[in-house]
Formats: structure tokens, sequence, C-alpha cells
């Protein structure tokens, strides 16, 4: 059954693995953060007790790059006993301003996809993390022309979604969410009567991976961000 | 000469300092810090030297609590040539956390205000920092029922202000913001010809004061926050 888009007027695009690479710096720096404390535990153990830091940290931090700072900081002293040096936590805190200051690169298709929407839609950002991380990687993509602003929500979570769209007196019938993320992006969006458009990134976090046990809906999976040019 | 609020439709409210305590905690976390490292410096010297270090970090972390711990923490690092225990960046962490997890103290006045206003006025919360410290604020005070929703800009200059009036599709004519900083609340405001009303509190982080230096057009200065319900 082909799924009508007629209705659709406004686009939001999830930023971080939609438009640009995200994941894939946060692999990098879990790596970086294992070597440095290679001394105290196995990567295997690192990895995984960095993980329940960041889940324990959740509800505190929230997403984004301070949080995960803060939770390797909290994780090096737990991992070694409180023996790791003050040099390394200087090194975990080079880390995370590296990543907040890497420059963003675009997937491939973003911007011939955004140009071509552009004008018929209205488009706008819809993220989770931080603010300011996000309004910067905007504003050096180049890709700001396109969207008409950007919201960022503490979760995306079927109620945060409903409250957004109530705000923006947007109609259910008339949104459509493309993103990564089965459990943030499509699944939420689904349930609640809008539409949504999966495309997956080659990396996902742990804690978004979702087994998708029965059908949710009818959302479409695309393979490349071009390929949404097939509908609209 | 009168100011002439007739046409006010939307009002928004900072958040801290404006309906909740805010500000104290800050100064009480930068006195523990300073205990913390009593030791390595003078606490004068150590207060000047965070200062310098969240001004340093501030395009890099932005404004909220996450940023001020890992600012302390690079501090700490710093003042006590990399010598702080492993113990006392457990203990940064920790007055993080508990800056973040501080019961919500509402300022005077605030519920007796928003009830009047509520229903015929559109009331949104209007602040910088970090999302969801401020989404948990408000459900933890018991005013979210007031509020229409929650804006986070990563600043409060006049463009951030002109951005949000654009999507949210408000006119200028039409806006009031209440708060505790000129500098923030108040000037960008008038300047950008909305209405204003400053509401100080008795504590102000030096980042957010000001020299008044000029006349930066009429705004409404008062003491207490039910004093507004003089004009509404």
């Amino acid at each position: 059954m082909e799924i009508d888009y007629s209705n659709i007027k406004v686009i939001a695009f999830d930023a971080d693995d939609t438009l640009w690479v995200n994941e894939t710096y946060f692999r990098k720096a879990e790596e970086q953060f294992a070597d440095l404390l290679e001394k105290y535990e196995t990567k295997n153990k690192i990895d995984q007790e960095l993980f329940r830091m960041e889940m324990k940290n959740l509800d505190l931090y929230g997403y984004g790059i301070k949080g995960f700072v803060l939770s390797m900081i909290e994780s090096a002293l737990q991992l070694s006993n409180n023996r790791v040096s003050q040099a390394t936590i200087s090194d975990i805190l080079d880390i995370g301003r590296k990543m907040i200051l890497h420059p963003v690169e675009l997937l491939e298709g973003v911007k011939e996809v955004l140009r071509k929407l552009n004008g018929d839609y209205r488009l706008i950002v819809l993220t989770k993390g931080d603010l300011l991380d996000q309004e910067r990687k905007l504003e050096n993509s180049g890709l700001s022309k396109y969207f008409h602003h950007v919201e960022v929500l503490s979760d995306k979570k079927e109620e945060n979604y409903i409250n957004l769209l109530d705000h923006l007196e947007i109609d259910v019938k008339e949104f459509l969410m493309i993103g990564n993320s089965l459990k943030s992006d499509v699944l939420p969006i689904v349930n609640i009567g809008a539409k949504a458009v999966h495309v997956p990134f080659h990396t996902t976090w742990k804690h978004e991976e979702v087994l998708v046990e029965d059908e949710h809906g009818d959302y479409l999976t695309i393979n490349k961000l071009t390929d949404i040019l097939k509908y609209f």
C-alpha cells in the first residue's frame, strides 16, 4: 500500500546522523577513553561501564556531549578506584572539547534534498541534545537558510512530540519526521498519528536500538536521503 | 509617561531568578569550590580564576550547570597545577549533581501573578541554560499548568529574540518579557521594539551585570513580581 503524503506541510529533520555525522565521533571518543584507561581494565569492561554510567546519569544530564564528558570523568574515577591521573582527567576534557568543535560532515544528498523541498514545505530541525551544539552545527553546516527554525527536545517520546505540535500549532496529519532512529524519530511519530520516514545510519548508539516486534503502523524506510525525493 | 500595555498578548517570563531562585546556588557552589581548593590558592584568586575559566568556555559550553561543572574541573586542575586529588574531582561532580537536583524554591508572588494572568495572556517560559534542567524545574515547581510552553535560547541577544518571535509568529508589539537581568531580559527586548519589565533579583552573576549609561528606551522596573498586577 502506498503511504499518502499529500497532506504534509511541515517536514522535520532529525539532525545527528540524519543531516550530519555524529555517532561516529562518540564511538571514536569511547575508543580514546578506553585507551586512556587501559591499565585499569579491559577495553570491553571499560565500554560496558561507561555505557552503564551514561544510563545512570541520563535523567540527570540528558543527551549531549557535556553530559557524556561528565560521565566519562565519573567512570574514569570509578574504574581506576580513584587512581586515574590528573593528566588523564585533562585528556578527557580535551576529548569533549574536540567533539564539540569537530567540523560538521554533511551526509550524502542532504543539500540536494533540502534545496528541493525548501519553499514547498516548512522545514525544521528537530533534535534532542544540546541546543548550543545543534545551533553551532547548523550554522557551520551552511544549511540554516533552508530551515524555518531549530527545535531541541529534552527527549523524543510521544509526549514531547505532542507538546511540540501543540505549541507550534501544527496538525498531526500535516507533519512528517525524517530521521535515523527508529526509537526516537519513527515509532513515537507513527504512534501519535503523524508520518515518519526512516533513513538508517550505519552506526546506532546502543541506547537508541530497538527491536521492532510488531507492526507499529506504516512508515517508509529509505536507503539514502535522496530517495525521499521520489515521494515529494 | 505611562507605558501602554494594551497591545500585549504574549507574556514571556525568564525562569532563573525571576520565577525561582537560581543564582544563589551558583554562589554557594563557588564557595564550596573555593573551600575544596583552599590549600592551593586564596579564595579571591580561586573565584577570579573560576570566573575567567567560565568566560573562556562560554562559547564552548554555553549556559547551565553542566558547563559550570566542566569549568570547575578544568579550573581545579589548573589552580592546583594538576595536583588536585581524585576525591576532590568527585566532590566537584557532586556539587553539580546537587545543584541539578536542588528542590525548586519559587520566588514571592509567582503563583499569584501566573494565576491572575493565565487565561488573558499566552504565557511562556523563556530562558537560556539547559533545556532538561529548565523542564525539570518547571515540572517540579508545579507551574507547568500556567504556561503554554518553554522556550530555551542558546543566548538572549536581540538576534535570538527576533528569530524566536519570527518562528512563533508573534508580533513584536504584542510581546512582553519579564525578567531579572537587564542585559538579557530587558535591553535587547526594548531594542527590538517589544516591551520589557525588570524585576531585579538580589544577586546578579557578574557576567549578567550591565552598566546602563544612557536611555535604552522605556521599560518598567518593579520591586516585586506582584507589582505587575497593577498594570495587567
